[in-house]
């Protein structure tokens, strides 16, 4: 049975991570909601009494009877079943550790654009938007750039590498996630995203070499992967890049 | 040896969290920070290039040579040790789920009152924040309490109970971390937090419930409880409630 993926099918968003974890091993999936009748079908999981285990909001995972939602639990569970996560337990907490922040950080590149209300259109929260910007470049962007760089520095595994990775000698689904972050930014804020990687070499180095990986290649350069749009977290909007 | 605790002595904020867990199982632990020369302990573990896997930011668990962040990866941590989670790894998962659902809510809950910069003065994005709580009370407040609400009822070891549970039959730090929203939102907002939880009985029940627990009983009548204020996540500003 291929595991089921349910998101949103017109962004790349938080399903983003999961996809490429799933791309990245090869491993069988169904991208449920961009399927003939998907949307009800995910839906369903999101409405219907009946689900004991109700999902808050989408990605979330089918594996037969699981579901599964919150995009770094899914990484958890799926990480070991994918080869996408060190063996020992405290390589897999790191990892997911890690993760988490990659989480924490993706809230706040949304809310940049979305200060206010995710309800609300970024028209109607412009002004705030701006703002918020402005403080997003000088000081969220380049602390949590500094740490991953950070991260990539002290793993000593990374010495004589011929590309950085987070945790340990192998490639996890947290190396694929940070690509995906530096992939994002470099399409929503150029120029600061730039700037911010001179500083920053290893996780440049990162985002380069994950991009080279043979499944992954194939993968970006196909019809299954969405462009980046006003309409998921990484948006370009040129007001908010300086 | 005890468990080090690392994180901000004066507030609860996100260290509250595992503070609940650890006292709830009557765990041995050191609150570090808040005890003589604690904080420049702290403050190596975040800054000392020393520091193979450095936090992002407290709180952090320091258990022997593990340095682990992240609230919810904290409780993934200590869950099965302190007996606070099912050991079906289903209903590890699912607790798991729910408490990156309950860290997303807090962060919501956090930037009410700071939806431009966490670095800026609250009196400095007052009338943003004005702005973000009423579609906070009206969406987001009701959309997270409706879904707490449906776990409780869907959990069929629920029936009957004297205390209704998120997971299965047993207390798990899920559970805790509501009980810790609950009371965290009765302090912030407590007219719109007494109308939304009229329509989730089970959770105004568990939170009821918790704080008769034997151990946290006393706990929070302790001095090591410390009141909310307004530096925490969940602050009294009665303009943003209503």
């Amino acid at each position: 049975m291929p595991y089921e993926l349910h998101y949103w099918p017109t962004i790349q968003g938080r399903g983003e991570f999961v996809r490429l974890a799933l791309e990245a091993a090869g491993a069988p999936y169904v991208d449920v909601a961009r399927e003939e009748g998907g949307m009800p079908a995910m839906d369903r999981y999101l409405s219907s009494p009946e689900v004991q285990r109700p999902p808050f909001a989408p990605p979330f995972l089918v594996d037969g009877k699981l579901v599964l939602a919150q995009t770094a639990a899914i990484l958890l569970y799926l990480g070991p079943k994918l080869g996408l996560v060190g063996a020992r337990a405290a390589d897999a907490l790191w990892t997911h550790q890690i993760q988490l922040t990659i989480a924490d950080f993706v809230a706040e590149v949304h809310d940049v654009h979305h200060p206010i209300a995710s309800g609300l259109y970024y028209e109607d929260q412009q002004a705030e938007a701006q703002r918020r910007a402005a403080d997003f470049r000088r000081h969220r962007l380049t602390k949590f750039m500094a740490w991953f760089e950070a991260v990539l520095e002290r793993n000593p595994r990374n010495a004589g590498a011929s590309m950085p990775q987070l945790v340990g000698g192998r490639l996890s689904y947290a190396d694929l996630s940070l690509f995906q972050v530096v992939d994002g930014l470099q399409y929503a804020f150029p120029k600061a995203t730039r700037r911010v990687l001179k500083k920053a070499p290893r996780v440049a180095a990162l985002h380069a070499g994950v991009a080279t990986h043979r499944r992954l290649r194939a993968y970006l350069a196909s019809g299954r992967r969405i462009a980046f749009n006003e309409q998921g977290i990484f948006r370009r909007y040129p007001e908010l890049d300086a």
